[in-house]
């Protein structure tokens, strides 16, 4: 079986800005790319959706962020996708929605798992999804869970919207140039979140700019940044 | 409707210790400030209530602190009290709590909320209360939960006992001089931790030394140490 | 009564790589060493026993870890030893196993607390261990929990699986030479483990060497290492 | 007399990328604002000045970077403006020039300094410059080299070109919208680095949209983040 | 030979307010203790003495220091003191005088060596000596400087005046209330710093009362904090 | 051309049990392995050439290691050498040897450059290695200093000797199994520091068992642990 690629977000909203375009890379590749959403971000991260003139109700703003993310999902070519509707500002942890995602990640076997950085002060939702991640993945490992036991993942944080406030260094730089389209349109998917679409894409492009720093390519470079939480094991430094 | 001010803290004399100045500063200026004290430190910071010769309840002794933080907080022109009693060392979080909180920043709307800092390895009852209020505060700013959501407060976090293991990191010394009178009587306030009279007395005037470096006034000075958790924004460096 | 130590961990196995050699000299010199396994690791840390040709139930497993763990804390001198039983992969939190350790605590009352780091990201049941033990240590040191109450006792960390992935900066080495034998012995006594075998010798090794720089003896030494978490009172620096 | 700003900056082009949006602000407001820049980045941040078909001289470089820099400092309204002509990549520390700063800060008094932050791994002139303006604040401070010794001032440092990889934590956000057209028009007047004009808007713009969470503003928000060192002794957390 | 110990500060005062403890213990208890003073403190550390009507000279400055400095050293019962003479603020860094130290460990073969702590932003001649004495001791461990070559002897970074901005954080507290009068009467022998008595009492009253948590006495405490640099080697936990 | 690697050492030793398994790896591969030894760790990393019965002069000492480096080296593969003879403990830094490692980057275009860590408490003689590398770095890529400016190297940070002292935090293991032999050899070809050969056999073995977790290889694995310094720009995350 080939390697894939496993997501895990707390808001329906993250995996398009943060790491849709290594989605939409691999995915390209033949890596199957899975993805889970803790919450639709209902509460704390669809503003726009409760400011119109007419009440909404709870449910029809969750309907209407599931949309989007199938939308956004499917444009970045997403194996599968789960909504846990946990709930959102704040998200609950649990022990069974630990157990749900190393059940995903026994089925699923990934080589590397994107998830939030480990400290976020301005948004705790994001902390506990890395949390929840991390103990998940020691379920997944332990033989004493199930004969289906993984080689742990690689864990790699994707950046969160103050990358200097969450302590966030990123060692990787992944670009993202040839997938920018994909990328631009699955956030454009997610209209109740239109408010970040400018701030994103120049995120975008100062990655791609520090990215091109080594890069041999010329021209516009759209990049996205990542933190390894372990180390990597490599065959070389140098080509 | 004008700006506010918001204290949380873990126990009953906290409030007086590390922010009394701010309070009775804020207070005298017409700011008003709203205080919630999570539990009344009946266990493990009301040593002398259990320390006499004849045995005692734990009711007497939460009463005893709870007149205690009542005359202090009055000294120091509070203008809301909320105790929470919800036991300590250690203090126990919960959903209902911080949903509690963010339904008192939704009402008051501070403009800053003060609490103790993220770390504090021998009082965890302090790094709870901190997460306890930064989620409270995704809660109150989320539209999901009510539409009298608010802009988030900055959250500025007071002096620990022992800084230094807590990793606190001042950034904002704030002159009390003018209210010391005032923080020094809720302090006496508090007979049952007579025992930190001395230490936080030194702790003001080591403040109050340090910030008189740049202060332009003569004379003993008294100070207190915060530190921000947000960026803020300014409208400029220099007057 | 004498001074005594506590340790607690997070699986049957830690004891034995992490501060077998400490319990062993303690126990040599008089010191009441306790030991508390928070559980039998039987999920994630006892490999060899889930991958033989017949199934195996888990309550086989624990039995085997339980007896292995019994064996080797009677080779290092253990005076009391303690399973709670709690599971593992991962290890849950409940205020039930706080107050346990902290009666422990009471009964005991160690100078010292050995316990896991305050940070693993590959092994999230060794921070919740030392939150666990932080948290009783504030139980078992309020006056209001029972008048049994304890002189809060110093807490030291010792070496995790990869120190630096840690933040583990070890800050006291003890020699162990004097009782290797018996910390190997004790490892031995493992054969579930024996895996970590050569791997904890090679720790000793280095931790012996570290230490030998300052040491007087020759030959080849055998060491630990430990983070202190409170700042240690001291009567002077130089004998 | 009145409070002034003090800017020293490693390279001719940083004060215009940096914080060139504060010193228009401040200029604008009265606040006579300081320049001193060590060297014109001759060798390292002239790129496009050596690109050139024909051979370049590097006094030639060093005129047109000079220019520039007159021209740029003039648009934001700088009072004074010197060049030490030190050289660069690397910019060498000396104690003649470090007392040449702080000669600059006896005579201006400033209360506040923009420099670099401390640490840049990819940009080492950027450390020594900020090593050196705390060298000459404590030269300008002691009574012992003159009696025009002045209070310490606040160092402010702005951002660098990864903010990440330098530890760079801002605490401070400046709403510069009203002063943008003029830092706009300063960027274009350093044609020798217009690789970095679209960077540098997106910079700002990236800082306008974190400060415009709390800011009142609608429409498009330009900003500059900063990183205070000292603590800032303040009257009051609201107005 | 019996160990002994050395204390090496940036400026005359830095001894008295921040290791007098130590050094009057330890020539208490026979411990010879060595003392150099890289500078008189003249410029940055001597402000009233230039405060007065009349005009003074440096070298006067220096007179004094050098002679509040003996007075002092005797009072705590220094076996040696030397005086480097270098400037500050700031305090030159030279191969000559990391040699010079050097050679004075030689001479003395300390156990245990006292300084300033790494890093303070609002005094550099505090990291510089640090280095100095970091770099000094590489010096005198090594063969090929001379057959009169040490084992390395630990360094104790002591108290800098703002510690939580220095990053200080102690692991060690010394309960010196046995001689805290000599250390009293040690700041008093400095009138010219007189404005740093108060101050540096309550720094002994707050780490006594915090040194006091563990301690068995009674009655007003007195302390000092240090921060170890080396792991310490140490033969048990327990006694 | 093809990519080249350049390891730049404090003292002879350090490149053999550091990175002699990536040269010999490297070279292997036939990528080009540079080598510059700044100095011949003849005053403090020569213990035991210094020891014997006899006197001995420096300049015996230096050219004995001088021929242990270039066995070790010749045995690694490496492509050239370079010896600094700056002098160690301490080791002396210089525009003149920062511009002369410059030149080599220029001269031989590295993809990746290996030296020691930023920090060492304990050896300052690496600190100011690695500091001069980056310095060394920015020198060879401006192109004020010559049109034969590079595209700024990756850094990668060996192991110091104790990783944890240093804040060493690998974030690469390399797998050096296949070339282990070769290491070994050269490790032996080293006789002078033959205190340090089962140290360091120790410490690949740690990194090899490291590494085997995610590694498919069985038997015995040896490793070197990395930490670079700049991200890295990759073009995909899963094979």
């Amino acid at each position: 079986m080939s390697s894939s690629m496993l997501v895990v977000t707390a808001h329906v909203g993250d995996f398009v800005w943060r790491c849709g375009g290594a989605m939409a890379l691999h995915a390209q590749r033949g890596v199957p790319v899975h993805l889970i959403c803790l919450s639709y971000g209902e509460n704390g991260e669809s503003n726009a959706a409760w400011q119109g003139a007419a009440p909404v109700e709870r449910d029809a703003v969750k309907q209407l962020r599931r949309a989007e993310a199938e939308a956004a999902a499917e444009i970045l070519g997403v194996a599968s996708l789960d909504f846990y509707d946990l709930g959102d500002y704040p998200l609950p942890e649990s022990p069974e929605s630990v157990q749900r995602i190393s059940q995903t990640m026994r089925a699923t076997k990934p080589a590397v798992v994107l998830t939030h950085p480990e400290h976020d002060s301005s948004n705790l939702d994001h902390c506990r999804t890395y949390e929840m991640v991390l103990r998940a993945r020691m379920h997944a490992m332990a033989p004493g869970h199930g004969a289906d036991h993984v080689v742990p993942p690689q864990v790699l944080c994707f950046e969160p919207h103050q990358s200097e406030l969450c302590g966030f260094k990123p060692n990787l730089l992944l670009e993202i140039t040839a997938v920018w389209e994909q990328k631009w349109q699955a956030m454009q998917a997610m209209p109740t979140q239109r408010n970040l679409w400018a701030y994103y894409e120049r995120v975008a492009l100062q990655r791609g700019a520090q990215a091109g720093r080594r890069a041999k390519s010329a021209g516009t470079l759209y990049g996205e940044a990542y933190q390894s939480i372990f180390p990597a094991v490599v065959p070389a430094f140098v080509e």
